[in-house]
């Protein structure tokens, strides 16, 4: 720090050297000072979030004539600025910080404070007293977090949507290509890849679902709690004007909450929020896996469908292609799982009034949102859309399944099919023509009348397999 | 196995020697033998879910004229013997055992074969083509996990709400009681005994709701996929039937499925299910620990309830009274959250058109249910119904705690408060009696105005803390 | 509980209601009331290890002059008992019971206490003075847990011997089979199916070095400690004397510990022990998924091992086969790492002198090693050991595979082989006729000199390609 | 992109626009437009254990006979300048990247490669046939990730060193404070202050050892396995030179391996190293909460230890203080909790011949380790240090706690000292008067002789109760 000008200021434990140029002020300095962790710094949405809090405050504040007009519109132009990005490098605390986020609160009043001061010129602005007016860092946090989330939750859900869309018009272009059932990974009988993209497409609708519905519970705000969730300094009407003035600003629809205790108290619906993110990874590294499972070799393995090529596999194996994109998403979603261990960890270590730990369920929410919008947004565009299927494996493949002769099921049961199948694989044959040969030699039994079996009824159920796997009972 | 006798059964493998007066036949004894893991049965609720589907499928399949009413009215009167707890010893195949669950699938297509072969006396009923006919372990498995949950939902749900209204009864004893707030376990502003309990209610409120919502997707059901979820061997009509069959019998609002490939390929909605469940465990933990802070003591901690003495503490120190039921509680949901970590595990694990990790998810979503509904009733019954406020020992703690300076922030700010507090530790003196003493000396200044500060405005600004505190702006 | 006749015994809370016939007292049926949870049981290590340290402190506080030697001699003969598997079924307090284990330890104190002193006659034996003198549940309980899992510690590690020489065996067997290496499952360079194996043993024999290590921290006891390990009302010779009859009675190794607070405050040992538990658990994850990856098919995947056929592997498709052994282990191996979460939960969860979470440490460990032992020895016996190669088909897919072009990086370099791979897959011809009839053409430079590469200097970098897969630079 | 200047490179998939004054190359330029994940770089100690790798390398080929030595000298100059922190800004690509961390690998390669040729003047020096010479990313990374673990082990050892040697200063210091010990958060006997704080020194001392051992492992170096573990297109000495020279840079002890293909096949070190890590965030966990809790207050809470004041505690309560860094602690060992499971997600994804997960196994242990020294760094110099007792409150607890009835166990057993207990409660009288009370009346009798105990005995048995607690049978 030699280098630098400083200049002193105090807070309620004494003086300070801050640097000259620094917006923040004593508080956020002592916070650098004091946790040099990660050397990380808060990831953007956390400083927008409280940033709209701070405006919200001081528009509220100053109609219920508590705050000066004056410092009032410049607390909101310093918050504007911010909110159009300005000023980013001055929020320098370590996610890993004071208990509660007293640190990220205060960076943000001081910024604030110094800034508005600057624009209000003759006055003098106080991050305390001013910025931080009718609120606490134990109102202000749950609340930031809350809106933090629901600020990226369009560009999420938009994310997935794509996908969705994406994993659609495959099953759709798909339909048409027959193909072996797996199940076990062993021989099962057949499916189309359509059906398989149609079924992906389908899991992902449901973990949009789960998200947007975990996420309406964030929705309900606490800030007005201030301390403890009694209020204490807030004016009865600033809790209801706080949540109409935030969603006016972000148009999010927000609620009023019923019980500003609980939202003092309880990160539980933060929890809620991480698990469905935790559930659409675990579907996203499912359908991850298949597909480097389907577009294994191209010459030793599955090779059904083809992924794109984005660039060289391998720093020594000239020619190699590797599915990048799809190892990528699994790699994310891993990480998308241990944020949700972190805060899970974080949400059941509240006490009393207040759970300390929400600047890790911060850092951790923001991180995992951030990464699934980067990580789906590049499986999609440059590896869901560019996939084709490989029909002619496909079709390979099915031929030499013996397992189709389920389709026999009704008419022969499910001994006598065993028994075709261990000599199918014994004879090397195809199951069609073993089962078509036993029934011109009379060696098949209905199963229920004790009849012999005709030829045309074997190849009436095969033909039905297909008709079956066509849409079966579902189109 | 010596001293028994046995009879010869033979599957598609060949002859297997079961015990003579087993009703499980050679698949079943196949699994006892190859799966000697754990020493542990399957949860009721699994064995119970799965009759019903037979009974369904036996009903369903008479209906659409494809099975002897005869064979149906044995299967189902066998399937209604096991549904009354009948038969539960036959089910005897480990938990951790073929993938998919295959083995508990044919535990019951041969215990419901044998039993219904006794009942119905001439008839031999098969295990695959009639027990099971139209199924596969693959739809039957994933659907009998689903109607398990459900079908133990309720109970579930009772003995949250059950907690809920004991503490909110408690809430409403405990209004009058003001108290010490405590953030970061540290004086902070009052609150009211009442208050907490009321934001416990509030959050186990919300947990309710997540976990019925979550619950609502386990609805869906996938039976009437069969092999892959083409529908092969089911008739076209089995899907809805079976849908409508299985509410019946239950009681339970089920939903026929729009991609029946979904509902084998996906668990996430039983993932997302325990993560429900999981939040609550998180929310349990925290009051459950809140519980053991406030009882603490008694002669050495905050000892502000008193929870009832159910059994002695210690066996060597006499007379200890340990909070039992909150340390059980939080145990309980200690092993709920490992639960949930192997269903994540599993739920992961799906490959192309199945998941054959079904029966570890089934075993471990079925226990946390048990575990859950055990233990919170235990702890609303014994512990939470029983809990006293020691008002006494609240006032104590309110009466010597600085930190109420907060209610002068509007008069005097910030940085005089913070002097004052200061001040008062050091002097050993009531922060009220302080202010009055420098008001009375002219020596607080309002923040705003500069004016001197009354011994009034201090002694309002007191009361108001009280005041709101008593309710604040919420009521 | 009509029907049954009952006794009425009392302890210091006043009197309770015990069933006639049992052995277990008031704390013990207070417990059974209070915790009716899972209804599950504790696990038999935890019964046998806590018989152990009565017998132990029965014999060490008589030698010490502190009990009668007849009471002594019954209290031994009882825990004896107990010891050769009798009175199981005396223990039944719930494994979610009284914080710490408290209810455990008496049922241990009571069942000895009562079958002492019918076995004595004419003496009444106290379970608190008598058969918990100089312990407390404090010192009893992790040092239950810690010698519990000591004492199923070599089975453990049998299991695992076991399984790798299995694997070391297969890894002989496979030494010739020459197949194409995959990585990112794509088309790799060419191995041995024997090496694969070979790493897989040594895999599994680094697991069992970490899981010895880890259990070697368990050796050190905290007996002696009694309530809150200053050893109040223990004799000062009764811990090293304890540690010394323990190691005699089981033939473990124990150690005297150095600071017995610690050993009553960390449970970090147990959570490390499960953690080697957990790593192995990885390992047998990777390699049970690369069996049914390698056994895939047989038709459709890539069928290069053949594992044994244990059960039929549906309930619909007649003939199938699943790796059921494997996907049992995936299943066991998700539910060890699912306790190992719980375990870590509860170890984090100690306050002050004592870590109140024991009892559900005990039951998941105790459960995790069960299952291990379990399904690591179904897992060997059943499928490793029967495991075959299929040569033709590995001899299939290597010929096909053009990734074998890396050996002539040191002749062509990287970007030259690149080159070949993409025309080789375009003209569908082997790479290695490719290479050849370049060279023959005059169309490949060496990387380094630019001078033509000669057609036998191609044959030899693939005939060194399988030299180096011999064995390469390790035998 | 549009105002900056490009070069176009290429690669084996074609040309590419890279920045003109880029170091790297185009494979890193296809990689950072492929992974917009998330925004994130490289920990350090990634880019500089895989520099350590290039450099040594070249040395080795060098030696061999396989590289110009005027290559040689310019790669291991390009090296030594990342090595000294120089061109940091040139790691440009995400962690969340391609399988198996080709692009990181990629990155290095190129960056070298280019800046290399720089150096050169006159040689064009080839990222892939010279710097990545016998290397692949299958065995450089796993080596960089073991590599990058040991070069800040001895940093993270220090760490908890230095905390363990700070929490022992305590003890000494604290040695005098008597106090009373809680279990269950309850009144339980006497322990030292001191005590309680050795106790947490010896646990971080265990710790320390576990995760010394735990790197062990990873000295173990697979380097030289190149594409599958068989060493293609290696030297034969290679593997072993490598290690050597590995070893002789960074002065740290690195291991020849037995198989190469487990070391490229498992990561199961890593997890193991991550679990060590874990099982010492659990104790650090367990003490940070300890600290909270016991200097909880300071006027409503135990207060028993005073922790220095860092920062003002609240944005609206004036002079509140807050546990800041044993929070900011929790938080931190939270994140390594959540680290360590993306970790074992990732471990246990290994197939056949590769784990591809590597490089977000790299990101979580650089990221833990990180996160562990900066926060066991600050939280020993600003926290631990500067403790202090507050030995009169201790006194203060102790003097009202009934439990040390207990020491009178051996005299009046067990029962007796319960009933004196609540009458002591109900009396609110010190346990200790009371029982001189009843000796004195001649109430109370010797559990084993039945005569009555003397006011002489009810004294020496209390002042043994401290004796004992003054070091008991461990000094």
């Amino acid at each position: 720090m030699d280098q630098k000008r400083f200049r002193i200021e105090s807070d309620s434990l004494g003086p300070v050297q801050v640097p000259a140029d620094a917006l923040y002020g004593a508080q956020t300095q002592r916070a650098v000072e004091n946790f040099q962790v990660s050397g990380l710094k808060p990831w953007y949405s956390f400083i927008e979030s409280t940033a709209y809090i701070k405006k919200a405050a001081a528009t509220v504040n100053c109609e219920l004539g508590l705050l000066d007009p004056q410092i009032k519109t410049a607390i909101c132009q310093a918050a504007d600025e911010i909110l159009s990005g300005k000023w980013t490098d001055q929020f320098v605390v370590d996610p890993f910080q004071a208990g509660a986020g007293t640190s990220h609160n205060m960076n943000l009043n001081e910024v604030i404070a110094n800034r508005a001061s600057q624009l209000a010129q003759n006055l003098k602005i106080s991050p305390n007293d001013h910025v931080n007016m009718a609120q606490s860092t134990n109102d202000v946090i749950p609340t930031a977090i809350r809106i933090g989330c629901l600020l990226r939750l369009k560009e999420l859900t938009d994310q997935l949507e794509n996908l969705e869309a994406a994993l659609r018009e495959k099953a759709k272009d798909f339909q048409s290509i027959l193909k072996s059932g797996r199940t076990h990974l062993q021989d099962a009988v057949p499916i189309r890849l359509g059906q398989e993209f149609g079924a992906y497409a389908e899991a992902v609708r449901k973990d949009i679902i789960r998200i947007q519905r975990a996420a309406d519970d964030l929705r309900e705000l606490g800030i007005g709690g201030t301390a403890v969730g009694s209020g204490l300094n807030a004016h009865p009407e600033f809790h209801e004007r706080m949540v109409r003035e935030l969603s006016r600003y972000t148009g999010i629809e927000f609620r009023c909450s019923e019980n500003l205790f609980e939202r003092m108290q309880s990160m539980a619906d933060m929890a809620d929020f991480s698990a469905a993110l935790r559930t659409s990874a675990l579907t996203l590294i499912r359908i991850a896996n298949d597909f480097r499972l389907l577009s294994s070799g191209p010459e030793t393995g599955l090779n059904e469908i083809i992924l794109p090529a984005l660039q060289p596999g391998s720093s020594i194996m000239p020619g190699k292609i590797n599915p990048v994109m799809a190892e990528m998403l699994d790699m994310a979603m891993f990480h998308v799982i241990g944020c949700d261990t972190t805060i899970s960890q974080a949400v059941q270590a509240g006490q009393l009034e207040l759970n300390v730990m929400m600047p890790v369920i911060a850092h951790n929410l923001f991180e995992a949102q951030q990464i699934m919008i980067g990580s789906i947004h590049a499986f999609t565009d440059k590896c869901v859309k560019g996939i084709q299927a490989n029909s002619e494996k496909a079709a390979h493949w099915l031929e030499a399944n013996p397992i189709i002769v389920t389709a026999l099921n009704p008419l022969i049961g499910y001994s006598a099919g065993a028994a075709l199948v261990k000599e199918a694989y014994r004879r090397k044959i195809s199951i069609k023509d073993l089962a078509l040969e036993k029934a011109a030699n009379g060696e098949l039994d209905n199963k229920d009348s004790g009849e012999k079996v005709q030829e045309s009824e074997i190849e009436k159920a095969f033909s039905d397999l297909y008709r079956m796997t066509d849409g079966g009972i579902l189109s």
